[in-house]
């Protein structure tokens, strides 16, 4: 077994190679493993389900999320295909101007470097990240579920197939072998090796991965997000959004959690939006108006403004103004995403820039909040960091500028 | 006085304020900062007296680092004015575009929100970075020397008088109260209100700021810097880039400390190049090859090739080809800053690739590493992290991309 430190040294040279991997190097890797897990899908599967039968005790969600299912490999292998035309971000050259002496100034994409992805159960993670991040020119050590044990190895064997195949180092993806719980936390202070840690997963992971980290981290820290329909909204979008936003899939991030309802508007909608949600099986926490429309609503509490339900539960609130919703979602916003739907313009402009939040939707579902739907071709995850990126994090944002300054001769004067 | 978590509370509401405030405020402030410091200059120097005379036991370095002199404020005051023009970074759209199913998907501009900035001695650095995030719609909080004790607090009261007379919150811009140095500490553990930290400074600042941070930390490690002169060069740019980059500020973090000089020119540069550099009383630790060309040349030991003099010291080893040049490189330097000087166009495209530093220059000397050199108006730090941005950290890299995202009723198919 190769020691913590010796894997982090190992990934850095990779880097310096796969830095300057080539877009048909790159390509090629993708095509290859899509290929080999088509190709072994028997095999993964059988390997998935040892997975399943060690591990009987755990909750039927968490079984689901370890699940590899043959149209789930389907879709792992056509998300790595949709990568493949995806323009190659490194080398792009973002902006360069010419100085009136002539020295040439750019700035110019390069990779992060090595990324650390710590993940849970879900299997298809790894080869995400392993997709993603070679396509980025990066390298990745990752730290996936106990659960997933037998799967991720297996599909960690293909990964580092297809990346030999490609002409790229083997270590391009590693596993981190030591399976102590401490030795994610050794491996991520060895900032000259390891330039970023994105963890995925429960509030704990994340903490102490940003409370031992002495590397950058880029962290989604959770989704309490809103969606405030305005006195101008019109009303069968504002049903719709809702009810998509709230139960197309609650347990994601990008779910609603609260819906704030302009006075204005709240009898024109409140009873049909509360009856369709309750046809959806949804629990609604409302304030004392919104409990005055049904008595199927439970009263809000205080806690339940700040409450992440990611489950069929909704708080929902009528406001006085547009000022109390921005001031109800600068309070509790865990700034991910927040949407206003109304027909107003002056008061649609006027929330992209009042709230904070690292995506803002107008008249569109909170649900749209993804690398795939904003045509990224997949995310290693969505940031609420507010450096570097913040939202669904893409090929691009795997990469950094640099400057490339040319002269002939210049120096300082 | 007002208690750590309470600046960091007023910093982050004022923060709200500040992300809306337009441009034409944001020059306000600048202007009106630019005529206070001018027109208060002698009140400014006698508080900076005040220090130097409690601060006697300081060395000469600190104490020209500390001293502002009429000259000094000048600088300040002009440097202040260059932002003016400068486009505002916040609002910019990135890029945007528009599915087929009509759905907008914007990356916009937005301010980082509350930056904190720790620095030492100099006392210009509290104007500078005031200038930098107001201008960029951020807010700071900031951390000077104690020696800068009095000098801060004037510069600091015309800032917050500026802010005000622009109609920007007054809180934009705060001193730490708490002069404990725990409170630092205190203060970089808050990441519901603190988005950034940004340590200038001693090494040991560096690395406690790093440790203790649960906010990201954009830094500036060491420059260990080189300069590479390839067989191609041109003799006369090589001797002129190597003085410049070496002789112009050894202080400085983007000087250079090794020059690589390929084997097939050795001959022909190294007697002119030690010349040039003794005329300018640099002390030379060469490898054996080098030591052949002057016996005023001390014998390199392997720590000389790992050492940031920041003095009129180099290192200077003869390679036998471009690849030592590079495994060299890859080997020592701080990733801050590395050149290169070579006619060879396809050398020189090779080294941009294949030297993964902050800054690579062609034909160029190191010392320009600067965002004024660099047209960004000023910088707030040089960073040689690898995300968000590398090199000179001007307005723009004081903003990050927000998503905005506008539909007509879309929902998540």
């Amino acid at each position: 077994m190769k020691t913590v430190i010796e894997q982090a040294q190992i990934a850095k040279n990779a880097s310096h190679l796969m830095r300057k991997a080539t877009t048909e190097q790159k390509n090629t890797f993708l095509k290859v493993l899509a290929t080999l897990i088509e190709k072994n899908k028997d095999l993964i599967i059988a390997k998935n389900t040892k997975d399943l039968n060690e591990n009987q005790n755990i909750t039927p969600a968490m079984k689901k999320r370890l699940t590899l299912s043959e149209a789930g490999l389907a879709g792992i292998v056509s998300a790595i295909g949709s990568l493949v035309p995806m323009p190659d971000p490194v080398g792009v050259v973002v902006n360069e101007h010419i100085r009136e002496d002539g020295l040439k100034i750019s700035r110019v994409r390069a990779p992060i470097g090595v990324i650390v992805c710590i993940f849970e159960s879900r299997p298809n993670v790894i080869v995400d990240v392993a997709a993603l991040c070679i396509k980025s020119g990066n390298v990745a050590i990752v730290r996936g579920g106990k659960e997933a044990f037998h799967s991720n190895n297996i599909l960690l064997s293909y990964i580092q197939q297809a990346l030999q195949e490609s002409g790229l180092p083997q270590d391009g993806v590693q596993q981190l072998e030591d399976r102590r719980h401490e030795a994610i936390n050794e491996l991520i202070v060895l900032d000259q090796y390891i330039d970023l840690v994105i963890p995925r997963g429960r509030k704990e992971l994340i903490d102490s991965v940003t409370e031992h980290s002495k590397v950058p981290v880029i962290k989604h820290a959770r989704g309490l997000c809103h969606a405030y329909i305005d006195r101008d909204a019109d009303i069968e979008k504002a049903i719709d959004i809702v009810i998509n936003a709230k139960t197309s899939n609650p347990a994601t991030c990008n779910s609603v959690e609260t819906v704030l309802v302009h006075k204005d508007i709240a009898d024109s909608i409140m009873p049909k939006l509360l009856e369709k949600l309750f046809e959806k099986n949804v629990e609604v926490m409302g304030d004392e108006r919104t409990c005055t429309y049904s008595n199927k609503c439970r009263l809000a509490t205080e806690d339940d403004w700040d409450e992440e339900y990611l489950d069929l539960k909704v708080s929902i609130k009528i406001v006085d103004s547009y000022d109390e919703a921005i001031a109800h979602i600068s309070k509790y916003s865990s700034s991910l995403t927040d949407s206003i739907v109304s027909e107003n313009n002056e008061t649609t402009k006027n929330f992209q820039d009042d709230v904070d939040s690292a995506v803002v939707l107008v008249n569109a579902s909170n649900r749209l909040t993804d690398g795939e739907q904003f045509g990224l071709g997949g995310e290693i995850g969505i940031s609420t960091c507010r450096i570097h990126m913040r939202g669904p994090m893409g090929l691009e944002d795997m990469t950094v500028t640099k400057y490339v300054v040319v002269g002939d001769g210049h120096i300082r004067k």
